[in-house]
C-alpha cells in the first residue's frame, strides 16, 4: 500500500485525536474572541493548505458573519505593502509550519495590528513560534508528499475556529465527522474498480460550489500531483462563464454534489453536461437520481451539508491515489516536487 | 476580421475616452472616501469581470493599504449569510449590469452597511439602480462573447479606484495607458504568424504572480473560451506547490514577466521548466534574454510593473483571437456560450 493510501486511512483517528485535543483550546479562544470583537479574518496559506483556506473562507463567513480574505502573499513579501489590519485575525496554515512566505506574512500582520494564529501539523515549526497562538492538527507525521490526513485536519481546526467565533457551528456535529470519515473509507474497493476505466484520462475538470468549491480544488490539485491530469477546477457558476466551451464529447467532469444549497445547480449542471454528451462522475449523497450522470461514488448517511467537506473530500483522494497506481505512477513521489517548497 | 479581433483594436480609444470621462467623477470620489474612512473593501464579480477583480485585489492592497475581500457570491445568494459590513467599500463589476447574483450581492451589503459602487459598461443596466454610485466604462457595446475592451475598460476604472483611495497611483502615469495599448497591438502580425505553432495545441498552463495573476486567469479563460483549449491558470508560487508534477517533455507554458518585484522569481521558474523540456512562451517587457525560454512576446516600451496590467494583457488576447481562427474556430461565437449568463 502507498503511504497516501495509510495516510487516508488514519484520518478517522488524527480527526479524532485533533477535535478531542483541541475542543478546549476552541472553547477558551470562543471567550477571548468575544472580546476581541474581530471585523476581519484573514487566510494565509499555501497549496493543499491553502485549498484547506478557501474552504475556510466559505465556512467562516457562512458561520460567523465575520468578512473573510484570502491573503494574497505576495503583496507583503514581494510588494511590501502596509495594511491596516487592526482588528483583523490573521490564520496561517500550513502543514510543515515551515513556509516561509507564511510565516512573513504573520509577522508583518502583527505589525500591522492584527492577532495572528497558526494552524499546523508541526508543534516545534517555526510557524507557532511566530503566532501569537497556535491551534495543532494531530494528524502524525506527514510522510506521502500527497497532503491528505493533514487538510482534512486542517478543516477540522477550521471547524473549531468557526464554533469559536461564531454560533453556527455545534461541537456535537464536529465530534460525529471521524466516523462519517471511517464509513466512506469502505467505498475503497469500489472505487479501485471505478478507475480503471480513467486509465488513460489525461484532462478532466472538478466542478463544485459554495462550501465545496475547496474539495474541487482539493480533489484537481491530488489528480495533478499524483496522475499528471491536468484537472481545471470550477465553481459551477463561474463554469458557466466561458470554460464550459471547452466540454466537449467525452470530456470527464467529476462534480461535487451534496444535499443542500448547490444541489439543485449541480444537478442542473449534469443534465446540461449530459446534453453535450460530456462524462460525469457525482461524489453524492443525495438519495436521488441524477439524470444523465456516467457515475455515481455514493456518500453514505444523511450529512448536514455544513458537516459535509471532509467526508466528501475522502472519495476523491481515493479516486486519486488508486488511479494514480493503476497508471503506474507512485503516488508518493510525485515527480518535480518535496513535502516542503519555499517560497518568497 | 472577427468581432473579436475589432474589439481588441477599439481599446486605445475606449480606454482613452474612459479615462478622460471618470477621472473628475475619481477626483470627487477621493474626497468622499478620505471622509468615510473605509476598512474593508470587497469586490464582486463573475466571469472574465471576476478576472478584473483578481487584479483590482492586488493592485487595491497594495496602492491603499485597506485589506481586499473577494466576495464568494454564494455566502449571500445561497447560504443567506449576514456579513457586517460597516465600513466596507463593495465594488461590484459587471460588463452588462445585468448578473443577478451580483446585482442581489450589491443589494444585500447595502443593508448590511456597505457603500456600493457598480463598475459597468451599461449606463441604464440594473446594476446601476441598484448601487450607491456608478463609474462607467465606456468602452461602447460589447458584440463579441469574448470580452477584451471591457475588460480593460473595468482595469481602467479599477486604477481610478485606487487613486481615489489612496497615495500610491498618479494620475498621469494612468493616462499614458491608452498610448501603450496602441504600441502594443502592432504585435498582432508576429502574433498571428507565431500561433502556427499551437495550432495542435490542446491544453496549457498559464503562470504569473502577483499584480499579473489575474492576467494568467484571464488569458488562459480566452483560451477555454475562443480555442477550447484546456488551459490551466496558475499562482507561480503555488505552480510550485503541487501542479508542476503534471509538467512534462512539450508541455506549453505562457508566463507573464514583467520587469519588476516578480521577474526574478519568473526567470528562475523558465529556467527549470527548461529543464523539464517544457515549452515555454514569455511575455515580457525586459531587455533581457531569459535562458531557455521557447518563445517570446516583447511588449514595447518601458513599463512601470504597476502600470502593466492592460498593456500586458493585450498581447494574450491577440494570441487568442488570432489562434482561435487559426484553428478554424470563430471566436465571436464560442460553443455554449451567450454574452449575459443569469446564475443564483
Amino acid at each position: 500500500m502507498s503511504r497516501m493510501m495509510a495516510e487516508i486511512q488514519e484520518q478517522p483517528e488524527a480527526l479524532r485525536r485533533t477535535f478531542e485535543r483541541e475542543r478546549a483550546h476552541a472553547a477558551d479562544f470562543k471567550k477571548f474572541a468575544a472580546a476581541r470583537d474581530f471585523r476581519l479574518i484573514v487566510l494565509v496559506a499555501r497549496g493543499t493548505s491553502d485549498n484547506a483556506a478557501l474552504f475556510g473562507r466559505y465556512l467562516l463567513e457562512i458561520a460567523t458573519g465575520i468578512p473573510v480574505s484570502l491573503c494574497a502573499p505576495s503583496v507583503h513579501t514581494l510588494y511590501h505593502a502596509r495594511l491596516d489590519l487592526r482588528r483583523a485575525l490573521v490564520i496561517g496554515i500550513s502543514q510543515s509550519g515551515a513556509g516561509t512566505d507564511i510565516n512573513l506574512v504573520l509577522k508583518n500582520a502583527r505589525r500591522q495590528g492584527a492577532f495572528t494564529v497558526a494552524i499546523t501539523n508541526e508543534a516545534k515549526s517555526q510557524m507557532t513560534r511566530v503566532a501569537d497562538e497556535t491551534f495543532l492538527v494531530r494528524a502524525g507525521r506527514q510522510r506521502s508528499v500527497a497532503a491528505t490526513k493533514t487538510f482534512t485536519g486542517q478543516l477540522m481546526i477550521l471547524y473549531l475556529m468557526a464554533f469559536a467565533l461564531g454560533r453556527e457551528i455545534e461541537l456535537k456535529s464536529v465530534s460525529e465527522i471521524p466516523a462519517r470519515v471511517r464509513e466512506t473509507l469502505k467505498l475503497a474497493a469500489e472505487i479501485r474498480g471505478m478507475v480503471q476505466r480513467y486509465r488513460y484520462m489525461r484532462q478532466c475538470a472538478v466542478v463544485a460550489r459554495g462550501l465545496h468549491y475547496a474539495s474541487a480544488f482539493e480533489l484537481s490539485l491530488k489528480l495533478m500531483e499524483t496522475c499528471y491530469i491536468v484537472a481545471e477546477r470550477f465553481s459551477s457558476a463561474d463554469f458557466l462563464h466561458g470554460p464550459i466551451a471547452m466540454i466537449e464529447r467525452d470530456f470527464p467532469v467529476i462534480l461535487f454534489a451534496p444535499p443542500g444549497k448547490t444541489f439543485a445547480g449541480q444537478r442542473q449542471l449534469i443534465k446540461r453536461l449530459a446534453g453535450l454528451r460530456a462524462e460525469t462522475i457525482a461524489i453524492t449523497s443525495a438519495d436521488v437520481r441524477l439524470p444523465g450522470i456516467t457515475r455515481t461514488i455514493r456518500v453514505a448517511g444523511k450529512i448536514p451539508e455544513i458537516y459535509s467537506a471532509i467526508p466528501y473530500i475522502v472519495p476523491g483522494q481515493l479516486f486519486a491515489a488508486q488511479l494514480a497506481e493503476v497508471k503506474g505512477l507512485d503516488p508518493d513521489r510525485p515527480r518535480s516536487l518535496q513535502i516542503v517548497t519555499q517560497t518568497l
